[in-house]
């Protein structure tokens, strides 16, 4: 067993898992913050310099782990490390943020899917260079990309 | 605390943190492989249909955390939450690879960042409209990135 501990707390305005966008890109202006607990704030110096940052979380609220799942995208059931649905072993989430602004040890940032009250495990800087790729091979995705924006979260995950 | 268990393990050449590439994007080809655990193996249902995958991985072998650090690629201290740093609170790692087959519950890939051993805690599909930004903000790494593809990592993270 490998033993994580939350570094802060997401808040936003999704109090529940139902209704909630299902990725970042999909709501780039709503608004969210990281609570950032006052022990680690040194760990923030510099950080102001970047546009968008990685969070990862825990997705505290997933209550069971599936190997298969039929995800909110798609009516058809695919593996779980083929989707990004949060039922999923060990349950982290992965979310590219625009950083706004930092108040002390609130980051504040627009692109949230995340709930409410999500322990926040980690932050790193989004560097392009490390993190973007360009591919047209986006598996079953490519049928349902579009739909990406419009889509909601339902009580399938629960 | 939150608890995660490895589902995998990472197989490279990389047996020493000492000489290693930093970041996947300055090894491109260097293949590695993640061994899954086969309890997860439905998990990979339709995972070859995606060009790149991203690991979430436990820096197992880092063995202090730090809130400040000066990265592998500058000389001066950054708080670590704005580096990419394997010496982090709950040294959560984030490589994205290409995958180049899947052999039953093997995924052989290229673009190995990653010491051999290291335990995968998540395998997430890559999807460009969720995961690439363009930006020019990159802090201080925009003094340095030029240098990733040469810089390997040293000692002064043990």
């Amino acid at each position: 067993m490998i033993e994580c501990q939350a570094i802060g707390t997401v808040r936003s305005r999704f109090l529940d898992p139902v209704g909630m966008p299902i990725q970042t890109a999909a709501v780039p202006d709503e608004a969210g913050r990281v609570e950032l607990l006052p022990a680690f704030a040194p760990g923030l110096k510099d950080i102001e310099g970047f546009e968008f940052l990685i969070l990862i979380t825990h997705l505290h609220r997933v209550t069971q782990e599936r190997l298969e799942v039929v995800p909110f995208l798609d009516d058809v059931a695919h593996g779980v490390f083929a989707t990004r649905a949060p039922t999923r072993p060990n349950r982290l989430g992965l979310s590219v943020v625009r950083l706004e602004r930092v108040e002390g040890t609130v980051l504040h940032f627009t692109g949230s899917d995340m709930l409410d009250g999500t322990p926040v495990l980690d932050i790193k800087p989004y560097v392009p260079r490390f993190d973007a790729r360009e591919t047209q091979r986006i598996g079953w995705f490519s049928r349902r990309i579009d739909a990406v924006a419009g889509v909601r979260a339902d009580n399938r995950m629960g």
